[in-house]
């Protein structure tokens, strides 16, 4: 006989079937030892109707129930009775309450006075403050919390919409292993190309995020042409990409290595110091460029272009520029204040910035990242920027041909 | 008829055959176009005998032949005839006078009144700064500069000995081609070990350099046996090693993934903010320790066995720990404060903090890079860590192993 | 209006939803622009109850419906009214008649006269030949089809079964992304052992196809044990394998460097060589053996054990010792004639035969894939073997932590 | 007192300071525990000048010594006073009498009747035959030995020559740390373009060893541009690269891929089946292409523009096609038949054919070895084959750029 006593009844709607939240949530439940019961299934007859299902779920003791709830959650499977979310009040400033909610990436509504809210600034991995005053709930870091904040605890009264990640094909026509250096490489540039142009014309930023082998490979002359031509509209960096791309301005090289010649130059590592000293000396890029010593690349560039960039500072810089911003809070912090309006990210070369980046955008902000390195894309999706189409790809060649392609059309 | 007027003579000292020196200096001459003619060579008639070889050195300019110097002088060949070191007042804070002279990571010698004074704090890429009063030379980061400070201009009366660090032999007795995954494990295993033993025998501090990986692969016990046993006396990491350390001592898993089950733990993501937000509630991992929080791991045990510890922020990370360097300049300050002492290093799965630390190490510190990422060990030697023996294998079993050949013998 | 001329009548059946059989099928529909509309779903209540669907599927030409008859049907959705299978007859040697059907890994049941019968040798990419006399039905590969022979034709009257292989819980109860260094070992060995032991206990055989890395990095021994064991009963290699294996023993060295000192020695890449030659001289390995020559080592024990081995030919082989088989399509054929009765395969630091092997495996063989490239995983996944188990980890540090495992428990 | 019972003096000639020959010699010596004293040095004065060093050289044993003697030799360093070279006579059908001498791929040249004669068909790792009566010597494989050949023992009276090897930049002027993604790839680009237009200036071959991924990543056409316009003259690859041609020719897809859409083909995985089951039923590549089947592609080109082709099976081919050769000995032999006159040799995507004709090609033949997986590049400098540049790039962007290089100028 069957023993129910700790039963849950959830549901699901949306594109339950294709999108593969259903057949997601029942593995979960049977991985984790739980049972469950189909209770009734509304499929959607055409392929663009919704479908809804109503489980009851249950499990050994009530620990295991929660448990099972908690990890279907993320997946969409909501309690069928809920009240309004619970919270708590932060006692300890720049530290969420013990068992804080803890954000996806996803949509996200909160249940507040028997209404549901969406949540602003969505984020992953941060917890969700209300103001019961304005009715409004948002996404805040660890360290943000401030003493007195009302802090969403639990996942009562919380739901997350995960489908539309799943369902890249309205940006991305292709999807299946994004992870393959042997893969048609004009078919996907000129989809990443489609996609910068949808965004641009719906009236969305194009955010890029670079990594020095932009530079170092020859690729900073068509990151130039992106900028001037508007495709793009905010750039995340650190020390070593802005240092490189003002040595080549200043010195023909990048790491000391010629561009033209492919020869290391004599003095070669000296020169990204030497650079950087005279920024330091003149006050910042924007300085450098005023007073003539900057003409071209990247950083020039983005402050004629008035885009705007966050240098952000690691462990390993030289010097650093003093455009960078050393304390890496202050950096997220600057990085997420640009984020909003952003609809397309494009990254590239940098394992670093991506995962840092990739942690600040919600899952509708649609990712190309492209590296040599097939490892770099493989640690992002595993992270949980599922939005990701993988390019593994030459960079210079790969910035070339999307010119082109962006040129051509 | 050969055109001697922009001429230069020069001399080598040293193992500079068998340490390839002189064949390197040859070769950049004649890269670059210049020319040479070996005016004399005494060589070591025995295979511990130093060699000297005098060369005249000249090019088609002045110019040419500065950077032909410029070009050696890394290499270890000095001007026959030279005078004092040149110096220049740092004239804003922060940043040297143009034309400082750039470190390498060997041992260098700056010629003051005469006499040649050895530089302390010996690291690569910064700049020399003279205390004419004390007639001393010491390295200086460029944003440590202070107005008024002495910095050393040019190559003159600046002398460099690159030879012992090619000699990798002394510590490390194999070398060819580091990095390869397809090498016998067992003989390199124990080679490490044996370097550890000499480092300890010698006095000298083992440091140690961790990525996530360490825990993430189940490692975390070895490195715990290493403190223990008075084989680690220095600790750098980032937030991600802590965290996950940490968070296998409160939850079992690490990035939610059960160390003991290999399977995804529900809500496993979530176990690293839950501790990152725990110990900032408690206020450092030093009261979590105290609290009983914690009660095992890495940075348990670093805090048992007094263990210093740098924690460097990154920007990717979550929280983070009350314990971790926010500031990136604050934190290499940090670092290079212990080094001093340092005989060995051992890198383990972190890129970013591996080559940031290899930047801080003078040439004579021995590095032993194990990742399984053959990526990450070219990218240290490239930038000139030199004195790194790579070692491309999986983080859990080489340390299990090390762990057993220490016990062993 | 919705025309619905192009219309067919589909059933799928099964663990359909949680086996993720059913949204793959509706995402192959809608991917390629046809429609559908699930006519009926019969959901298994509880987590063990199988499900079928009905669905009609319709699209704008024959053409383009066929194309999604093809597309689905390797996912196991058949038509509801079918006849018996189609055949030609074969017209030329060592070929098979156009539109011939091209099979899968899965377990496939062809109709002929009404009754569905199992096909034989069950393999990817070859096509299917009946026995109207037997009754009878079996996988041929393209080179060894007989003038006159049955070859089936189209999808018409074929089924298969693709669930099981979704299912890799029985065998292995982790799965998720399978190909990360970043994961426990201990636990992933565990794992693989239990496997083993099991696949024994069922009285099925073990295959082992091995890279001579395992040779390199000192994990011979460990394979050794295994065999010795009874923990393999068959061997695919390449000539490098047992070549490095062998020279091992006569020179205590693989490809010249020694195991126990990690240092190349001298001659080293003759040793190789040497011993190739030195075999040839004496007819093979069983006659080395005999003989005296080898005395230990894998092949030793093969032949000592009487584990059988196909040492398979490739076009950079040195020699190639008289033991291997240097035509390839004779060595597949051999390959072939030993996998019945296979049920578990571990795959170890080689791509070329781990892909080879793989297509010659039935989707019911469980793999376990260990290679320090997650590139080599990658592949095989990627070329069908869906029941692959992928772990990138360093050769001999993997084996010896199985072996321990297997002498542990 | 130092005992010199057991001393040789050697010979070493050329530029042997910077080419690093003399440096390495004497590391080899120390590194074993070996004892020198140079005796006479004879230094190039300019740097054109060859330089000569005489050395006298002792060992604790006879054995030591000629461990020492043997590993210097395939360094360039022979004995002052030899003899002719020692034969044995072949007493076996297909293998060398023990003791055999193992060939480099230097130019090398033996001791006959008191004078030194040049041994034809250089190849590394295999032996030497000498024809008394023509007074010739010829590299011979292992298997392609007669009885009764007289076949060089020991390396007495031989002499090679390693310096052309190790001056790249004859042909290739940059050179350092050839494997990295991190390069400037216009310069490296001009360079191989550079290389291959003095190749064909010179009268020499261009041969080019391709694998599957120059198809799949719609590289293709750009091959069929090189074989046009001349500069392709012999082509190496396997059943995959043909196959996947073909099939693109065939069906527009490359395993199953579209290179216009970069979506998967629906039976995608089949065309490659079908479009070998065709070509085997028309009975080869050439009768398809007359048949009209073949109508363009890099296998419609070589049989149009009459490039000699060898496919190699392996034993992971589907098919193969009637083209491949399925024995791999008797496809080396036909790949060694057509290198002769080779002067360059392009291998692009393929690690097992680069390793294979690595081994083939003199060390005087020019190698550029492009691949986005740096571990190909690493393997094939590995194994010997140093004249090689390796691009870590991605293939179809690599070639793009190469056919405009040479297009451009």
């Amino acid at each position: 006989m069957i023993d129910k006593t700790f039963l849950e009844e959830v549901e699901l709607s949306g594109h339950i079937l294709d999108s593969l939240l259903l057949p997601k949530v029942l593995d979960v439940i049977m991985a984790r030892g739980g049972y469950y019961h189909i209770k009734s299934m509304k499929i959607g007859e055409k392929s663009t109707d919704p479908s809804v299902a109503r489980l009851e779920l249950w499990a050994e003791s009530q620990e295991k129930l929660d448990d099972l709830l908690d990890a279907i959650h993320d997946h969409g499977a909501i309690p069928v009775h809920h009240g309004d979310c619970v919270t708590a009040v932060a006692d300890v400033e720049g530290a969420f309450p013990e068992g804080f909610y803890c954000s996806t990436n996803f949509k996200t509504e909160v249940r507040v006075g028997g209404h549901w809210i969406e949540v602003q600034g969505q984020e992953m991995d941060v917890g969700i403050v209300i103001d019961p005053k304005k009715n409004t709930a948002r996404c805040v870091p660890m360290g943000d919390v401030k003493l007195g904040e009302l802090v969403v605890i639990g996942r009562n009264g919380v739901r997350v919409f995960p489908e539309e990640a799943q369902r890249k094909g309205e940006l991305f026509e292709f999807m299946s292993s994004a992870v393959s250096s042997e893969k048609p490489k004009g078919a996907t540039v000129r989809e990443i190309a489609a996609a910068i142009k949808r965004t641009k014309a719906a009236g969305e930023k194009i955010l890029a995020v670079l990594g020095p082998a932009v530079v170092h490979t020859g690729g900073g002359e068509w990151i130039v042409w992106l900028i001037k031509n508007g495709y793009l509209d905010v750039l995340f960096a650190g020390n070593a990409l802005a240092t490189h791309d003002l040595e080549q301005n200043v010195y023909g090289t990048s790491l000391g290595v010629s561009l033209d010649r492919g020869l290391p130059a004599e003095e070669g590592h000296e020169h990204h110091l030497r650079t950087i000293n005279s920024i330091r000396r003149l006050g910042g890029i924007a300085k450098a460029v005023e007073s003539g010593k900057i003409s071209g690349g990247i950083m020039y560039q983005c402050i004629h272009s008035k885009v705007p960039y966050i240098l952000a500072g690691s462990i390993r810089d030289d010097g650093p520029l003093p455009d960078v911003i050393t304390d890496v809070v202050a950096a997220q912090k600057a990085m997420r204040a640009l984020v909003p309006g952003v609809g397309f990210c494009l990254m590239v070369a940098t394992t670093l910035h991506s995962v840092a980046v990739g942690n600040l955008l919600p899952a509708w902000v649609k990712v190309a990242c492209v590296d040599i390195n097939p490892a770099t894309v493989t640690k992002l999706m595993d992270r949980g920027t599922v939005q990701t189409i993988g390019i593994v790809s030459d960079v210079e060649p790969f910035l070339r041909a999307l010119v082109g392609e962006l040129k051509g059309s």
